[in-house]
């Protein structure tokens, strides 16, 4: 059992980019333990995920601002404070803030992480356009 | 992808008794997809799961209240609003409220779960004495 006093003392927050398109910061909540690791991931405007798939799923939990998640073939969905996302295993898929907003949400990832290609300016616009939401 | 607006839209809460003492709802978030449910479970004071384990393992965050979470052989820690909690694949546990308060957490479930036998009055009570908490 693992007891977390609201996130892990004393460690660093991470600027993400290898990853990620734009500014995005990563707080530490729950180190790596049997696979299941959990951050709050604060995106600026314009940032977000490149693509990517959490072999056993993931679950965002959405606390402030206003964002989109995408799975492949999908549409682009709205995201509010309030929202619950399940990720399937395997699913490819990209989260991120709108263009004008900040999202920050909990992410909680079981399992490792793939990563693929960014989430190019194109299809980051059309997020912004789709009527599918 | 399963998005969730706040809760499961509809659901019932559901009162749970079969595996837990005293009084406890459960709200529901997300339905069991993919062996992963997530509830927001209220406790009332006095009120707490059996001994139980989840395949999977089990994440809690605390909102609100205060109460204990005890694993097999282990103290009993006390658990306030910002906590969250890992609790291993397959390692024997209970959580519940304190005697004279409330506890709300948020429970992600990873798995199938298996319960065994209540709380009794004797180890509950002993919660709220030890002192390595």
């Amino acid at each position: 059992m693992r007891i977390i006093r609201g996130r892990a003392a004393g460690a660093t927050s991470t600027l993400r980019s290898d990853t990620f398109a734009g500014t995005v910061w990563a707080d530490p909540v729950l180190p790596v333990i049997d696979g299941t690791t959990i951050n709050v991931v604060t995106f600026t405007p314009g940032a977000r995920t490149d693509w990517h798939e959490h072999t056993g799923g993931q679950i965002l939990q959405v606390l402030t601002g206003e964002g989109w998640v995408c799975a492949a073939g999908g549409p682009a969905h709205r995201l509010l404070p309030g929202d619950t996302v399940w990720v399937l295993p395997g699913e490819r898929h990209w989260h991120g803030a709108t263009a004008t907003t900040v999202m920050t949400h909990t992410a909680i990832s079981l399992g490792p992480t793939h990563w693929y290609d960014e989430v190019g300016p194109g299809g980051y616009a059309a997020a912004h356009d789709e009527e599918s939401r």
